[in-house]
């Protein structure tokens, strides 16, 4: 048990603070022979990066991922590999205020009540910058996976802002990158540009839905009971720093359909299992089913806000907190690439413990 | 690793199928010197088992559950605590038709992808059958709680039976056991009954919301980064047969919140730290708060009805597909207890693993 | 973490006191499709079974195993398969003296020093008897391991009671099963007859050496660094009720031996590797090398003696202690079984892991 | 599951190769509030490091660790402890030769069967320079155990060097780092010097035995069945390079002991329990009784050595070998600090566990 792993065959444990000199992440069972650099990582880390918009914190950080181990003439080599990213844009005299304030909305209290002790520059371990050790270790697994399944491709968009839903009938994949909000939806960008601009000026902030699509996934993986697909998925995107909420195809909304509605029928289309529907969002059982794996995630807007709020500090004093230094008006927007790098090292671990223990056989129809 | 088990240091090990001689758990980790008796799990298995009303699955079990070790002279001894429920009322030949077939809704098709065979009767390790092991080993965890923290409460009810939510204005707690909903409003019931009626009597089926409260837990328990608490429950409760979301306090209307409306303002009340709201649902950084902990599911409708529903064997035939036997019409109905019980093992756990770490002290103010 | 378990793909979890109604364990991940039924389990059993000479406990159990979970039509489904072995031989009021005290060498003791409780009935938890259920899932394990590699054999050997040693030389699989001792060596058995009758009669005990091979083993198995093949040998085997110490290969002999002389050269030998020698005890780097695996562990003599021995109780009285009930003179000797089915559970744990993070692909040359 | 980690709560994982630009370690699970600088890592590396005598390798690295995350204002904070320590001496180049040839004694064939690829250079992974990642954990752990158990004291000392053992009656602790062998025997130290001079000149190498002892270890530590303190310590120890076996106590000797010589019997003195002998180790059951706990360690020699050796290459060729580089020519003298931080890290693991489980509240009679 480590409480900053996750993963089982596929390991990943992530360290480092806001505000410390590095943070970064070491990977352990990742497969051998699968060629790998420093640029497979860059370009996701690029995503997640602060400071590419107005709507994303201001803080001006490179992360520059370094390979330290594991790697060797551009294979790796099936030992850990150990990732560092170098912090260089820390304001840490910004937090001097709120060395002795709990921050509402905030994990400031809660550490505190843990350990007794906590690292307050900019939230210490418990801010969202540890999220780029998670985006290196799936940009890791997404590498792999895709040497082994041609067809897995693995998305994630931003499809509600605050009280604004994007439209699902026009969803365009080619769209996320081409807005600051990963919006799958270019008629929303303008609404989203105009609603997050009014919330940032007012020094307030939002919360957010991601969703999250795995295509090409075969059918089989995932290990019940408490090894299920959708609970390891529950457990590592609930992980993410400001969710609230998970679920996995009709998610809440299954509470109100029929069973006839629900079921997602099957028939033989060339010769192969097709399913007619996808309420289940790809998992039946804990186990993958061949089709699209769907969930979303519910973030809370950012807790650093400008407003005045009501708290204490550590001697028991009643104070008011305004919560100053860089952030994002949406933590939702950031978490886009990070949703998707956890359910990239989700099932590569589901995989790779299926060939484990199954071999890693698929059942095929016919 | 172990797939069918759950938990740290307290942890579950789950085993049985729906039609075979038994099922039972292990549980590994129970602190010693509690006074412990099969009357302790009863009355738990009591409230899940089923054949309790019209409204649940007409198999009739006594779910009796023997402890077979780990307990010596009426007191815990900290070694293994051994669980054995056996099935009586198995009837195997209602699933002699399927044995080839996968129901829609159901993991016959994943399971058979993953392992390339299945024990059919009644779903075999998929069934919610499962579950009673769960509520054993949770109404162990509540007796070691509540030994160590009289105030603890760990309970839930059931808020929303397909379209119909309770009122929340008309909480009872008194009320839940007194309907076969477990509904704590009772204005709630007859339209209940007669809704549920409708469905149960066109063979049909429909899914529900159950929320699961937590009082009394101390501020401090849960472990970031990635053994947070709302991510163990996340896990647990996902784990659970048929639940498609879960969400920790707002949840999924945490997207729609500013930050100064979801923050959660602090005061000094009676020289102790006081929360003025619960938006967070008592959990902040993974980290309980000392506010009530606050989590609900969605679950899905059965997926075994009535009407006829288009499917495929594993030979690659199609076929079309009536679920005969016995049913729960609302498989979010007998879940209210295991959620309960899946509540109460994720915070024995949380707790045991506080206290490992940190020496288990908890920061007063002042 | 769970510590009445081991391994990581191949779990193993044991429950159950000496003198309790059952012992038993479920085993996660056992992989499915394999024949299994409960005469596999039995064979095993019976060689480790109480009652079998007079150089053995007279305590009479049948240690008939129950499969209660995942084996259907006679084939394993991939989920856990939970064993029950019945007690039917208790006599506790044997142990109603010792209540209160603390046998030398025995784990009274410390179970109490650890628990403030324990179940003092035959040691309870920490009675021999645990090991019943190691063997059945040891049969299990040999049975999936056969499936594959044909060539796989597994066996060990009691090679020496007390101070006399067998003779190497003389070393015959086929004989182990032919004496009391599990001696491969046919010319010991008189002295072994004489030396420990006169040991058994005195109501003394005395320790051994039993040696473990695992032949057929692919190259490639085990996980450096700290899921070496050795190291959980050692832990498991360690694990084993009276087991001091665990060697590998050369063992403790290798400190003795120059850098020629230890290491194993190679050759070609038709197109294949071949090493010349194996000082390595097949192991080398936590790795297997193809050679057979070859650990040694020591047990200490049986702590149950007829002679009076100081001790104190839990009320700080100082006592002197026979203790009678029916024991084995030499524990060693039923070691040997059970020697075998941790080398099973260890070796399947290993070629899961394998299969899972590196496809299970073993290099050839050439 | 991470094959690069050990322990449970006190979680350590290493990362790194022989060549690469830095190996380290993630610590999860260190309690907060412990007092921690670079300093208190660095007397524990200065011990291990190579280049102090002409007894160990040439190779010349400073060691210097860096704590990257996890300490805040000198204090541990609950939060993961990253340690780096950069390579500065490699000399990649020596190994050029070995690229395609596998080493006899060495890991390279199996490594190589395991995974297909591999870093040649210097052994990469399997090298013991990951040890020094192992010395920075254990002197984190040696740090945090003191300052809950003043008393607590943790050391080895090389006691067989070849065929020469120490004089056990000469042990003075005050003697090992008197002189470049760790032997706590000062009349050895010539002898050693002599007889290991000897093999140096000759380009060979011998193996070695080490002592570990931790004195003031409460009763009470240790998880039976499978979290048995000696089986951790069995693993953890068997994972250092070069080791072969492992015992406790009397170890292998326990095996020719008689049950009346071999119990350790108890008195009561100054009120407290007093065992008035030690041939268990100070482990009964898996579990600390009080005693010192003692465990020793067989290494095998180097397997780097100048006299050429019949090997293959990954092409199916024979070869002959002379290993060239920088070596010791007697691993086992480095591997005492090493010991010593396995000991460490294995006792917080089992203390926080016992903690965990149980309160931590260890018996006391009378």
């Amino acid at each position: 048990m480590s409480h900053n792993s996750f993963g089982h065959l596929y390991r990943v444990t992530t360290w480092g603070e806001s505000h410390g000199p590095a943070l970064g992440c070491v990977i352990d069972g990742c497969p051998p022979g699968v060629s790998l650099t420093e640029a497979d990582l860059q370009w996701a880390l690029d995503r997640r990066k602060p400071g590419g918009s107005r709507f994303v914190t201001q803080r001006r950080e490179a992360d520059e991922a370094k390979i330290l181990s594991g790697v060797f003439e551009g294979k790796t080599t099936g030992t850990p590999i150990s990732i560092m990213i170098e912090n260089t844009d820390q304001r840490s005299k910004d937090y001097g205020d709120i060395a002795k304030q709990f921050r509402p909305g905030h994990a400031d209290y809660t550490y505190f009540a843990k350990y007794g002790i906590r690292d307050y520059r900019g939230g210490g371990r418990s801010s969202a910058r540890e999220t780029a050790a998670r985006v290196a270790a799936g940009a890791v697994a997404l590498k792999v996976l895709q040497t082994q399944f041609a067809d897995i491709k693995i998305r994630a968009a931003l499809v509600q802002l605050g009280v604004h839903k994007i439209n699902r009938d026009q969803w365009d994949w080619a769209q996320v990158d081409q807005n600051p909000f990963f919006s799958p939806d270019p008629s929303t960008v303008k609404a989203f540009e105009d609603y997050l601009d009014d919330i940032r000026k007012a020094g307030s902030s939002i919360g957010a839905v991601v969703e999250v699509q795995a295509e090409g996934v075969p059918a089989g993986w995932g290990a019940p009971i408490y090894g299920k697909l959708d609970s390891d998925l529950a457990a590592n995107l609930m992980s993410i720093n400001a969710v609230k909420g998970v679920e996995i195809g009709e998610g809440f909304n299954a509470a109100t359909l029929s069973g006839e509605d629900n079921a997602d029928e099957m028939r033989i289309h060339d010769g192969q299992p097709e399913f007619l529907s996808n309420h289940a969002g790809g998992i039946l059982g804990g186990i993958s089913s061949g089709q699209t794996i769907i969930a979303r995630i519910a973030l809370k807007p950012t807790s650093s806000i400008l407003t005045e709020r009501k708290s204490i500090d550590i001697d028991g004093h009643e104070v008011d907190i305004r919560t100053k230094g860089r952030h994002d008006p949406c933590v939702g927007i950031r978490a886009v690439p990070v949703a998707e790098a956890m359910m990239a090292c989700t099932l590569l671990d589901a995989w790779l413990r299926h060939r484990g223990q199954t071999g890693g056989g698929v059942f095929s129809v016919g």
